[in-house]
């Protein structure tokens, strides 16, 4: 029997994802840019069954939740894309602590697409892979890679893949998650952003501006300037969470403490630090740093939120 | 002697003014539609003085302070336009509280444009007075009128000038001004937005989602609909604080007490009390409430924040 164990590693977006033009597929109105982060993954064994449906077990216990049923949606689209009539057990170990508000899904269809390509004997390459894993979880099509990474929006199925961008990877950054809130996020980030696109008025800048952060974040990243890359990444998350602000009616992902952080980044700035917010659908923010400056960083956050979990995030690797 | 004494009310901007088109003349780049508030206003007594310069008193202090400044400014603006060779007294007393973040800009150069007018024997009418007022401060225009009031944005001086909307007086609006913050702003809303005019990428859609709340404003307005009255409100201003978070660099003028208040406020609503925010340039906030609902409100707030001030507004009069 093959082995079909398969690790991925979550990404966190520094040029957001927020609207999809077409739900079934996946495909996103923009382009989207990514930082695969080590430390957290997920690992995802499959085989085949002799059941008559599939069975789910999430960190080793058989799993009926909403994840489950999403894995299993999953399945029936991979049986029919390659015309397969066997059911299947997956066993996945998520790495990835929910409350952080990463993305989960993201490592999780990676690491299950990747499974189901040795299984299978597909034998995709990265490319189709991240296709594949796109199906099921958007972001997922960029953990497929390692380091930072690309997800070109497309226009159909064919087209809409991630793949890596290879000169950037020896910029010294660090990340630091900072977690106040444990609880699992009130909206889903699929729910959240189809309200956005639906009502918020200032939706139809959303992809003009994507396209000029994304440009200068590939000079950045060219430059190996990495304040510019923590500048870009800040503004196109606020330009993103403004998406919710100003959908009607308004939500929004940031709790008094997410606010609170924002302010206290901007003074770390003012002392000199590279320091700047990342935020997804959830009240909890990610700092963009540098080796130099990242103990630094959670030094003064731990000082000044002593409840906060922090956690610092280096760049992770491809599926593997 | 005549009797120049006037006395102007503050008003709180409903469908809000954010960027001009023209700082000298304060032509905005939108219209705008605002509730003159009783309780909080100023009074002016001007006259003419022997002296090479004016003075200008504040609150029964002579005064230096770029409140002054900002005085003298306008006193020679005035002394150009209507060719006039003395030098003034000036004697203000603000009853509006600062911290509250309501304007004192707005009732202050109205009720100075209103004393002036008698002092010089101009015999403006309201219109003309709205025009003059709107000179040293765009929303002073407002502050001219009672009630509800529209300011037509107009494309020169004469055409730039507000009015009242007689139809929607008997609306059983109350406001709640919460004040958490006693600072003084740190961005003031000219500088504000100026750079959100000049930064922020979501700018270009601001006229067209002030052109759609204020026709839907003015439409609920002649409906008597308080809620959606409050809704259009919280929405606009919402979209207008997106463009400072949106500027780049990203400035706000919410605290965590602010995004913490609003997601309060959606808890009042859940529970069926008519409320909704309204946010100016600082971080405390207006609640749009009804006569009905506004006790219970306050109750709810002060129970919640009791640190913070609260205090219950009416509609209020036109200058006098």
């Amino acid at each position: 029997m093959t082995n079909t164990t398969t690790t991925a590693h979550t990404n966190i977006a520094l040029i957001k994802y927020w609207g999809k033009k077409d739900a079934q597929l996946r495909l996103p109105y923009t382009d989207s840019l990514s930082l695969t982060l080590d430390g957290y993954y997920t690992t995802t064994t499959t085989a085949f069954s002799d059941a008559t449906h599939d069975q789910i077990y999430l960190n080793k216990q058989l799993a009926s939740t909403k994840f489950a049923q999403r894995t299993k949606n999953y399945l029936d689209l991979v049986r029919q894309k390659y015309q397969v009539e066997q059911h299947f057990i997956v066993q996945t170990d998520n790495f990835v602590p929910t409350a952080a508000g990463l993305a989960s899904s993201a490592s999780g269809f990676a690491a299950l697409a990747g499974s189901l390509n040795k299984l299978l004997n597909l034998d995709l390459d990265n490319t189709q892979l991240s296709r594949l894993a796109r199906l099921g979880s958007g972001s997922a099509a960029r953990s497929i890679f390692g380091g930072f990474v690309r997800w070109y929006h497309g226009n159909d199925d064919e087209t809409s893949y991630a793949a890596p961008i290879n000169n950037a990877n020896d910029i010294p950054i660090r990340l630091l998650s900072v977690v106040f809130d444990t609880n699992t996020k009130k909206t889903t980030s699929t729910t959240g952003m189809e309200h956005a696109v639906q009502t918020s008025p200032y939706f139809v800048t959303w992809p003009q501006i994507v396209q000029q952060d994304l440009q200068q974040m590939l000079h950045a990243l060219d430059q190996k300037d990495l304040k510019l890359v923590g500048q870009i990444a800040e503004n196109n998350a606020l330009a993103m969470h403004a998406l919710n602000w100003t959908a009607r009616p308004a939500f929004s992902y940031f709790s008094a403490d997410t606010t609170d952080l924002l302010a206290f980044i901007r003074r770390l700035r003012q002392q000199g630090l590279l320091a700047y917010a990342t935020i997804d659908a959830g009240p909890n923010v990610k700092i963009i740093s540098s080796t130099d400056d990242i103990s630094v960083v959670q030094q003064q956050i731990s000082q000044h939120y002593p409840s906060a979990q922090t956690t610092i995030l280096k760049p992770g690797t491809a599926i593997h």
